[in-house]
């Protein structure tokens, strides 16, 4: 088949719905119960860290870490994260079990305290950015607080700038959330030029906040890596140090669920975060940040670990990529991101078709991330996103669900050709 | 000695003031360095849990608990805590490492979410019940969400229900924080008539919430330590099953800061506070919960688990109730609980005492707790309480803080009294 699917005639079109069906009904017939829905790592990847818990002593710093106290964490392992992200660790609170707390505090405390002006709560409405296709915890926290969130589309190197740029003059924007390097979903990592873009802005709002979750901070599939400008390098140049908020986590790094997060923030901005802090809580699980700093020695031994995930993670991604190429490739009817490194591949097929192929792999029993679930309010206005996430199941079973989501994508672009 | 202070003649009290200076000063010239300021565990109570990670296996419940899921915690975490808590396992979610954190969070809720009623932000005042002296962590929790708080006395049966009976008869009343069993610091055990009473209150506020921080639900001392009524039996009979929010942890049976929390509520509460999670986290560490789970087999072997606490801290209470009959027990210039559980010792001095004899240790070496922390602003209006933590400090230090402690608070009482 190398035809466009666009260019098929009806008769053409009726055949290859004919085929496709018959390859769908056969897969539909095994009975399978596949998974490709969360960016979960594979129990080998768990595995790669169980070693962390045969630390025995617990004496950090000169301090015993089961007990009370240090606030923002031992120092070891805000050095541990300062060295990863290229910051001073006195800019670097560690936090709880997940970055994605970290996140919702502090949207929370701005809700709450402001940002340095009136609290959030206080104004008739407050609007954020989110460039799309894009992480759906992010946009859960926004719709919690009511705050109404703005599509901005993803270009190739990074969020539309001039859209941007157009968007922060309206002083009810007060904040973005994105993922700067390997985004969720489609593993885009911004530019150059885009990170100075961004560290340059001048919004209306003073108290504008973006959330830059660099989730996939040294989450590399191959040797040569994306690159991310350190913003933080860049932002003193355009006085926007309170501007950007950094958070990171070894949730795929160790344990989802059970490892550390990291805040990293201006001066102003953490003196903000410990002072509700220290109302919100005594300390943070000490003695898990100092079996990762045992677990790692160093930064170095960090990104060492981050090979042995690569090494599981990259069969994953080529076999859905190999199918995405295969039985797409020709077709006119999808595109997708080669991403080098993150969790998930993001799949773009013709406009209308995303949530009839989310129905037909679940029917054959194929599970895919909510279609929609990457746009505000789960609406894709264009219905053409879907989010693959290849970490969690083993190569087998990804050959089998990508050849039959691919199928299922085919097969809803032929009935959505057949309808006109 | 066995005169009153306060009918001593100032010939007297300047003979027992230059006595006290001699040996004030003699403890002075020791260069001593004794913590009794916080209630933390001591090393040897943190060595009863260190076998907690000799757990290898991280399948609970048929699921593996390292990677990521189960928001409200997992089911045999939910079950240990029902069981200990005496409820249904429906009404108990899993927190983070610390029941601060539940605490602070849930009143972020009702100040962003409301609880069942109009959000707190969006009101002109929010005012809390406190019963005094009480827990500063409450205290901060409250001033940092600027909610105004409003001093209720403790009895030796629990707060004064007259006044409390009264306060809530005003609808900018919203809620009450305590520490049910075991008083922070008094020790305090509320008597069965004041939790019927409790359960019974009619506020005018129908989104009025009683954080029932139980602490010390089952951190005896003795044998034959004090029975809390459970709160969650009576409150049905009075239709106010959503007025109450308990939390717990096992902050002070396995470790500060590594622990497990757990807060039991209301159907109504519970799926309130699933929604937010829902936005907060993905889960809290399910690997930690397991563990404990593993550790302790059953809420029984929790309980076995405190004896060998009580073990270790029954002699740091008695060693400073010892000093406080022998320095304090004939001059009529103070008062104490001797309690049967928790974590503190609380001591009454002569009114305008308390500081001066904060200022004393001090000076010698020996920390307390500031001043006035165990009152809202850290006023103490009275000036006259003083909380001593005993875990901390091996026996043989408490010995001697406990000592110098009792001539600081001489001291200053003589003072006082040569004021006059």
């Amino acid at each position: 088949m190398s035809k466009l699917y666009t260019e098929m005639t009806k008769e053409e079109l009726l055949a290859e719905k004919k085929s496709l069906k018959k390859r769908y009904d056969a897969f539909k017939a095994r009975g399978l119960k596949l998974d490709m829905s969360r960016g979960k790592p594979g129990a080998d990847q768990l595995d790669l860290s169980t070693g962390i818990y045969d630390v025995k002593y617990y004496i950090a710093d000169g301090l015993d870490v089961r007990n009370y106290g240090m606030l923002d964490g031992i120092p070891s392992c805000k050095q541990l994260f300062a060295d990863l992200m290229g910051v001073d660790s006195k800019n670097v609170v560690i936090g709880p079990n997940a970055s994605l707390t970290l996140m919702y505090d502090y949207i929370g405390q701005c809700y709450t305290h402001g940002a340095g002006d009136k609290p959030w709560c206080k104004l008739d409405e407050v609007k954020f950015i989110c460039p799309v296709p894009g992480y759906d915890r992010h946009f859960t926290i926004c719709e919690y607080f009511g705050i109404k969130m703005i599509n901005v589309p993803m270009n190739l190197d990074g969020p539309d700038m001039d859209a941007i740029e157009e968007l922060v003059k309206d002083e009810s924007v007060k904040g973005m959330f994105c993922v700067p390097k390997y985004s969720n979903p489609q593993g885009i990592t911004f530019s150059d030029e885009i990170v100075e873009k961004i560290a340059a802005l001048k919004p209306a709002a003073k108290d504008f906040r973006i959330i830059w979750d660099n989730a996939y901070c040294i989450h590399d599939l191959v040797d040569d890596g994306d690159e991310l400008l350190n913003i933080f390098d860049i932002l003193p140049k355009y006085g926007n140090e309170d501007m950007v908020v950094e958070v990171c986590s070894t949730s795929k790094i160790t344990f989802p669920g059970a490892g550390v997060s990291a805040i990293i923030a201006s001066d102003n901005n953490i003196a903000q975060i410990k002072t509700r802090l220290n109302a919100q809580t005594i300390s943070y699980d000490k003695m898990n940040q100092h079996r990762h700093v045992q677990f790692f020695g160093n930064a170095d031994g960090v990104r060492e670990h981050m090979k042995k995930h690569a090494k599981i993670l990259k069969p994953k991604f080529d076999m859905v990529l190999k199918h995405l190429n295969d039985e797409l490739g020709d077709k006119g009817i999808a595109s997708w991101f080669n991403p080098k490194g993150g969790y998930f591949i993001s799949l773009d097929v013709m406009d209308g078709c995303a949530k009839r192929t989310g129905e037909l792999c679940k029917a054959a029993g194929v599970t895919l991330t909510t279609v929609g679930a990457t746009y505000p309010y789960g609406i894709d206005p264009k219905d053409s996103n879907i989010r693959i996430a290849p970490s969690f199941p083993p190569v087998e079973e990804l050959d089998i669900a990508a050849e039959l989501l691919c199928i299922c994508v085919r097969l809803a672009c032929v009935e959505k050709l057949l309808e006109k």
